[in-house]
């Protein structure tokens, strides 16, 4: 049988693993990305220019033999370094367990990594400034405009479309929703972001605690900070588009500058670019993309971002969609070149832990936005805290997804719940959670969840 | 203040009676239909050619003043024809109550009486065969393109689209939609549906009741009857796309007829053409689709099926699309001139009644498709219809939904969900139904939900 011609539509993170993997496998994958290379030309400014790598990502990095590389440019963050309004800064640990922390690593940095990982293989073929501009779902021929040059049109037995929350793939799928019954929803949230800066000090050095992720948590908006390799931090604020404290109701310099003051009094001399950043970077928007089907007669299928779009409240997005690679080369090895089983076999295993991870990244915004301010999720959060200090074998929800790299996130999501729920009617009955022993509350988790805790 | 400039993309049904409408408020309007005027030319062939009016949708033609003439050219169905696969076929009637009926029309038949009483007016302007391309949501600039000339740009202060379900006004919303924040989603079925004809008899007789809607209610398919004006009735299956009697499984000419001598035997003798039709028209898809906001900048809308498409197991798809422009009419009496207001307002009132009728059309499938098996299911169905016939002051759901044409859709789902509660606990905990005497059910509605019955 001779050899499938595949093409990959986007060198992201996930399009650029996808295709190395392939040729690990002695595929042959053209790859086409509509932006100039990164590694020649520096783009993205003022979009989210680093990310939260976890277990799951650095699974999906082992299996292409390039953990060990990344974890050399990567800054370990090992735990949530909390700034109240008001009192000390508290660093909360992911866990107990020594291996359980979350590294901010670059997206360009890591985009480029990948990049030059699938060079490395003669079967890649990496095509950039080439745009897709259509996808022919009948006959597999895609439509190509490389910058400056006219429309071409390739065919391929299989075409994999990694081009991000804006697909082009995902768009025929659109075109043709009621021929092949495409499910699809989107849906924003009234909150949205804008990334800032906190550049370094003198001889590159931190201003802030290096290995933490900074949460500034205020009431219906927040800022996060994650450290650069250059002793820079990224700041994201988030807050809603209308109303108080919103993007709309900063319309002044003297606003914005007074808003921060006001609200991060400890950054205030940290951020010189403030007024310059705040006018350079887009308010951008939150979103979640679901769809269904991801495949079309087992020779079309979307991945990553084109797939399930997330928001990004469980530092997940780009885990999901490394490990998507990962799921993606089990079904190769598992049905062998039986193609048109691999992208169906793909699409039904790998659609609830996609859904899974978009829910909890929802909720997690609004606990992160509402529930903060509930005294019984504040005190479920503080026996939740010790109980994983305490006792290794526990897992938070939080760390059921970010560092149990093995288990779905549907079912890190179905365990998450169940164990809040017990957490939640303990705390409901307790005044003082200090006063709680860990024992007591194993024994109630062991009661009421046999099947995780017996 | 100079009037505004408004445009209608679509004169369907919706587009039609708004703009008539429109016109009688001394408004200009000019209105774009891509299709021929299908009074002059006929088209639509193979597709849901008739449809249930009932009472939101006279609500909406009384305020044009032409209720009265369209009564004239409707057949009135008081209740479902049941035609089981043995036994007898019986007929429940809707209520007990004599005017709650709902009414067989021809869908091109509505819709050119409504562009002729559209045509009465000199202040609307009817361009047919002019498909809308593009919409500029920043300029109000439409672009037109009519059948065999080049495209022009014409610009508006107000644009409303009620260009159903594939509506070109939506997709400029999606295309913005990282702007706009535009939420999206379209969901479809696994069922599919077909149209087929029982002709007439001779005489333009009917050949099966004619003031009925006729049901054959199978397991997982089922095939619907509604009449027309000449004696034929127009038939659908709905049948799953795939499995056991499904569309796909149905590929022989032979596997088709004998499918339905099997499965429809009463209606063997008078369906001459089901193999044509079979052929002739397509299987075609079911789909939700619910979006927000249905506005942009109090300048641009989406009425009708553009900003709602629903499932039509509730037979209320026209009526809600109709109601819409009686709901829009209601915000120009409010607000006069102010069209942001109007837009704005309409928006936000109208939202909640076209989610909860889109998700009553949707339970309603699984109910007719599943609930029917459920002894349980069928105890209350017993239990409700004697209530329903015996005590004229009680509406069951379909009642609310369907004859209540005050109350909003949102409402008479809130009412119907909690009397079936009621109601399918009571028939949880009886033997027979026909035990429980009318004045012992009302008791436990009035004791449970004193806010409705009280």
């Amino acid at each position: 049988m001779p050899q499938k011609k595949i093409c990959i539509i986007g060198a992201g993170l996930c399009g650029s693993l996808l295709a190395t993997r392939l040729a690990q496998r002695g595929l042959n994958v053209d790859v086409y990305e509509k932006r100039p290379d990164l590694r020649r030309v520096e783009i993205d400014a003022g979009r989210s220019i680093n990310l939260a790598l976890s277990d799951r990502g650095f699974k999906a990095l082992r299996m292409i033999g390039a953990e060990e590389e990344v974890r050399k440019h990567v800054i370990p963050m090992y735990g949530r370094m909390i700034h109240p309004l008001e009192g000390e800064n508290s660093l909360y640990r992911y866990s107990g367990r020594e291996r359980d922390f979350i590294n901010s690593v670059s997206r360009p940095g890591l985009n480029a990594f990948l990049l030059n990982k699938a060079d490395d293989y003669e079967d890649v073929d990496l095509y950039f400034n080439t745009a897709c501009t259509q996808v022919n779902l009948d006959t597999g021929e895609v439509e190509l405009r490389k910058r400056g040059e006219g429309r071409v049109t390739k065919k391929y037995d299989i075409v994999i479309g990694t081009d991000g929350a804006g697909s082009v793939v995902r768009q025929a799928f659109s075109r043709a929703s009621n021929r092949i019954r495409f499910n699809f929803s989107q849906k924003f949230l009234d909150t949205g972001y804008k990334e800032l800066t906190i550049p370094p000090g003198t001889h590159a050095s931190f201003l802030i605690e290096k290995n933490a992720l900074h949460i500034w948590p205020r009431d219906g908006f927040m800022k996060i900070a994650l450290p650069n390799l250059d002793g820079s931090f990224t700041v994201t604020l988030f807050a809603p588009f209308d109303g108080e404290n919103s993007f709309s109701s900063l319309d002044s310099d003297e606003k914005v500058r007074s808003f921060f003051d006001r609200q991060f009094p400890d950054t205030k001399d940290i951020m010189p670019d403030l007024i310059r950043d705040w006018h350079e970077n887009p308010s951008s928007s939150l979103g979640t993309i679901k769809c269904w089907p991801w495949q079309y007669e087992g020779r079309f299928l979307i991945m990553g971002d084109a797939a399930h779009a997330i928001v990004p409240f469980y530092g997940q997005g780009m885990n999901c969609a490394l490990e998507d690679c990962y799921v993606f080369d089990q079904m190769i090895e598992e049905f062998g070149d039986d193609w048109n089983s691999i992208l169906k076999a793909y699409d039904d295993r790998r659609k609830p832990s996609a859904d899974a991870i978009a829910d909890l990244a929802e909720d997690n915004f609004y606990e992160m936005r509402d529930a903060t301010a509930d005294p019984v999720f504040n005190r479920k959060r503080r026996i939740e805290l010790r109980l994983e200090q305490e006792d290794p074998s526990y897992y938070s929800k939080y760390s059921l997804v970010t560092f149990k790299e093995d288990l779905p996130y549907e079912k890190a999501m179905k365990q998450g719940r169940a164990q809040n729920e017990v957490l939640m009617e303990l705390a409901r009955n307790v005044e003082n959670p200090d006063a709680l022993s860990t024992e007591v509350v194993k024994q109630k988790l062991r009661e009421a969840l046999p099947e995780y805790f017996g």
